[in-house]
């Protein structure tokens, strides 16, 4: 997905949250939006908004001299996410569906996301996505997919949401690998973070080589693209990894809540939507 | 009102709207947000939001050529609410309070505001207002004020609104002088717009020499700086003037409904508040 104009605000915005979240220094917090400001004149429309949010980030950092704002508050939602874990185990071992059950609290995960939202109601939210119509739902896809497959990519996206993806990683029954951001950025799920979430119990974890808040496939190690590529499923959590990955060339199931509305005019759905979707991707001559 | 930070992503906000309005060439909008963005590291936390968003309209009109984007909107607005007028005087004429429900229909008229707004329903939106709990209430300093004066200044805000001015200030029953904007910014009312709302006929029209979005009393003429001080009464409705004169030094009467959450915290209220405020002036040795 590339920029769109609608995106611009939006990073200063960003800039300005994750100034306060660095520091409590105003005019630090001024030096922050001057540069961000600065920066959107090299800004392409071509780009990917995880690239620019990347560049955002790395201001925050160099004015603050903080290189992981978000580190409390990422323990924080770790500590949370993982004291109500056995009652959302307890929900999948007592649901018909079981792998649509842990779906939806993967994706109800997906709400732990500081770069577009302020404030969430962790307990509240899972309990309305499990009731929640999907608008996206590309279900039997996935299933037939996830029958077949001898080995899976998960790629993650915010610390918290990752204790979340444990449930459904150890539904999907499969070997699965689960790729991390390279660096602390925004409160995305890092190698640290994904060892609290206790993923490493239930999957092979590895760094993707990204610094940005969402895959950027030619800043992703060799390493990385073997495996997006050698893969027999993947699947992508959350908005950043979508912006990366929605016209990448093999086939992707995008797990994710909408909430921002420029994505969600993007796939056509109301702000705040449910997707299991099923990115196709067929050679043409 | 001195600026807060959260002003500046705010502005980046309007340059896109207002970019929009004017025009619909995108390289021309970026180019509008890379001016804006370079204009951030310029900014004095001592300036206020009206002067700022004076410089943002004017990047816009420089870019595109376009000087007042907001004409046909302005336009349409004024012919909409003219076209209920003899709805809005029937409804004061028949309430108990005829003084209070023309304001409460001139504080309506303030949701007409597109530099913070993309929508509104001006029929609705005065339904509700009509019934809606002040939360600033002068309203006894206001009548006690009204009865001595004999010279009112009455500050316009927007284009549209003005029509709504008109039925309160038929209700002020005093001599009443009306200031509008100097050139066409965001959708504030001119001189031409005032002469199409009618105003002309209930008050003396003049121009308050402002080119910003808000009164900014060191850049007004020397005749609106003569009035504002010498009238017995200052009425200044919305936001953009209340942002230039919540400092001032002499006694004001503020009517607005609070749309932006900076102005509804400064104030103490919720966001979509209205306001009949008393801004009272000491003199300290």
């Amino acid at each position: 997905m590339k920029l769109y104009l609608d995106c611009i605000p939006c990073f200063m915005q960003q800039a300005l949250r994750a100034g306060r979240m660095a520091t409590s220094d105003e005019k630090k917090i001024k030096l922050i939006l001057d540069k961000t400001g600065e920066m959107v004149s090299t800004i392409s429309m071509h780009a990917t908004p995880a690239e620019i949010g990347m560049k955002v980030y790395r201001i925050v950092s160099e004015v603050t001299g903080v290189r992981d704002p978000y580190k409390h508050i990422k323990q924080q939602h770790i500590s949370e996410t993982k004291a109500i874990y056995p009652e959302l185990e307890k929900i999948v071992a007592d649901s018909v569906d079981k792998l649509l059950t842990a779906i939806r609290i993967a994706i109800a995960g997906n709400v732990i996301d500081l770069g577009v939202k302020k404030s969430f109601n962790i307990v509240k939210d899972v309990k309305y996505i499990l009731k929640q119509e999907f608008a996206v739902f590309d279900y039997n896809a996935f299933k037939s997919h996830l029958q077949k497959a001898e080995s899976i990519l998960f790629i993650g996206d915010n610390a918290g949401e990752s204790v979340f993806d444990k449930i459904l990683i150890k539904e999907l029954r499969k070997p699965v690998k689960y790729a991390v951001r390279s660096i602390p950025i925004i409160n995305d799920v890092t190698m640290e973070d994904a060892i609290a979430s206790g993923l490493d119990e239930v999957a092979e974890l590895f760094d993707s080589g990204c610094k940005s808040p969402g895959i950027i496939l030619n800043q992703s190690t060799p390493e990385f693209l073997e495996i997006f590529n050698s893969s027999d499923l993947v699947i992508s959590k959350g908005q950043g990894n979508f912006e990366g990955l929605s016209d990448c060339n093999r086939q992707v199931f995008f797990l994710l809540k909408t909430k921002c509305p420029i994505i969600s005019k993007h796939l056509g759905v109301e702000d705040g939507s449910i997707i299991l979707k099923e990115h196709e991707f067929s050679e043409t001559i």
